[in-house]
């Protein structure tokens, strides 16, 4: 297949677009290194050294003889959206290119806006382009799991049949999200729910779960390849955070009580699933939804894990939280969709951790402490940002670049 | 009460000011005049002439002694946004400011961008200055009803009870709009929402049927008072349309079977249900919505009302449906929560009907035939707009005006 990942220099697209190529498929790479743009911003960068986009290209030819068609340019620039689909001509896109860290949309107002927008506008300018340029191509694009919030009934995958007075219909899952990315997650689902009925559009909606792990099969075939590690209190993610914590000596900070429930995966099962999406693509006229994650885990759950499996002290610490989320909650989500498709996970146990460790350790001399605190607090409509230990006020959104992977920070 | 009206220029927006300053209430308006633009590119007019926004305050003093404070700018520019806030230091605001028409934003791309863009970061400019500047003020948002579509089960207010799996919640009720303008809604609702959940702000979201009639008791006080009233394929509302229809010897336009089933209400409740949701505002951190409409009629149904009416002889014409929706199907919304408050309603009947046709009447010779036919299509990504019989394309946004009222095109 001709797949075309958006955001493929970021976290997960970078290797998503390694393994799809590898895979067989012929791969395109669409960024504008918003990701690289907010760490100049934050003042912080990936613990793991990356390289440039078009030197982890030419290093991948080498490794594996394989090609990497690149574009650069911005989902908001719908005629560069246009050009690129025109050229590229994908059965498939992938579309991991959204600004994705709850925290970051919650700074102030500009990063509110700007992450609505910049998310929003990117989606609706591809769904117009796809629709006019060919139906037929199918849109796999990152959700996530947040969209649904913490409902105290069991989350399904993406509708839910309700009887109401003796009536029956299938509906759209009740969605209640958690920051203003999140939100802007839902907008575009219901935006490309609409676009697959009037245009008969079809798409695959992946509300993933938040994904931890460094490594994949790919990734590890050269230091070149390497993706992208965050710990820091922006766009770390939960347990990629902990492992850093663990080997500088940080205590592990856990928000709260630590009874939040998510739906997590490994890394390696996120190129899985995508690959899964896209070789099984929805219907024309179809709007479907999976629910991408394997196991749920609460973050006190988490920091245990790490506690076990680090050999040496390591502290717990619980912070003032610094979101509007419950503590306690009841948390069941249905995941069935991917698995009959044949997703064969991989579960979080003390060898995966182990090797997070280890990436960490290999790296330690690169933490900066002073980036881990949680900085943003959601109940402030505008926070000051910490980086090296110095305050610098948040900055206005970047400009001209504003395009990140989706992995759920 | 102190109570600004954003899109106080507009349809709705204007006649509402006015019945909230008779009632003794000291009223803003703001206004951009993205509605009179809008007139301009689509090349139409009101079928009623409207005065500028400067002389109808002058006349409204002169007419009734009372004071309208006015502020002209644009939602979308933030810092404006806060300076009317700091300056009038409302009560309530109530928040008409939005791009209304589905077919506008079914245009073409750049229409649909600018109505979610528009319409979503207006609102969250004003979630922000609210939360900033004094988050006890009541926000009263104009939604509609076309945000849950049509479901084969009851319409509640709001929110819905579930039962799933032997456990129960109250959840958002699941939303299917029909346009990228009812899109917009949908994000604003759960945007809002959020803001209320983070920030103890307190909302109500007011889900508007389809508004008709054109004079309240306080727009005939004066010609110059005269609200807007349009009849044109793209912000004319059915039954306002109809008539104009009649009146010229046109056929009424009925899409398709004509069986769709939408809430509506007279234009005088508009004003009596946003007035009580001022003076019984939410509590702090509560989010709740009201469906305003006081009954359901289907279009064929309001077909027939104005055959009756009409005092000769009236063809109706079903037209190939422009818009993707149920032509048959369930519609059962609850709207109770308003009348509790004390609303008495004008219930939809022959005297309603001949005033309307006697508005149509007195103005048929500024009727353009040509604007009346639905010229944007629902499966199309760039309809062509015809007007005065000539066809024009779809113009780019308007530059620098960026607001309308809600009413339900």
């Amino acid at each position: 297949m001709r797949i075309l990942v958006l955001g493929g220099d970021g976290y997960l697209g970078w290797p998503t677009a390694l393994h799809l190529s590898r895979a067989g498929h012929e791969v395109g790479v669409v960024d504008n290194f918003a990701r690289r743009q907010y760490d100049y911003e934050m003042g912080v960068d990936s613990l793991v050294p990356v390289c440039q986009l078009q030197q982890r290209v030419r290093v991948w030819e080498e490794v594996s003889g394989l090609r990497l068609a690149t574009f650069v340019g911005d989902l908001t620039d719908a005629t560069f959206v246009s050009r690129v689909l025109r050229e590229f001509r994908p059965d498939s896109v992938v579309h991991f290119a959204e600004q994705r860290s709850a925290p970051y949309s919650m700074i102030d107002r500009q990063h509110a806006v700007y992450t609505q927008v910049n998310n929003v506008v990117g989606t609706l300018n591809l769904l117009y382009a796809i629709a006019e340029i060919d139906p037929t191509i199918h849109l796999v694009k990152l959700g996530t799991m947040g969209e649904y919030g913490t409902p105290n009934i069991d989350i399904e995958e993406g509708f839910i049949e309700i009887t109401h007075r003796g009536r029956t219909d299938v509906l759209p899952y009740p969605k209640q999200p958690g920051s203003f990315y999140h939100l802007s997650k839902v907008h575009d689902s219901h935006n490309i729910m609409f676009a697959c009925r009037i245009w008969g559009l079809r798409s695959t909606d992946l509300n993933q779960g938040i994904v931890y792990g460094q490594e994949t099969p790919e990734t590890v075939l050269h230091p070149d390849l390497a993706t992208r590690f965050d710990y820091d209190g922006v766009f770390g993610t939960v347990l990629n955070r902990f492992c850093v914590q663990a080997v500088v000596g940080h205590p592990l900070t856990v928000y709260g009580s630590g009874g939040q429930t998510r739906g997590m995966l490994d890394i390696r099962d996120t190129l899985a699933c995508v690959e899964l999406a896209c070789t099984n693509p929805a219907e024309p006229g179809e709007y479907r939804v999976f629910n991408q994650f394997t196991e749920s885990f609460s973050v006190g759950q988490l920091a245990e894990m790490v506690v076990d499996a680090f050999p040496g002290r390591v502290e717990v610490e619980h912070l003032e939280p610094p979101r509007v989320e419950k503590q306690e909650h009841y948390y069941r989500a249905a995941h069935t969709k991917l698995l009959d498709l044949g997703l064969v996970p991989h579960l979080l146990n003390q060898s995966t951790i182990a090797s997070l460790l280890a990436v960490a350790d290999r790296h330690r001399d690169r933490v900066d402490p002073a980036a881990i605190a949680p900085t943003v607090q959601w109940r402030s409509t505008a926070s000051t940002l910490f980086t090296a230990g110095s305050p610098v006020s948040a900055g206005s959104r970047p400009t001209g670049t504003r395009e990140a992977e989706t992995s759920e920070a």
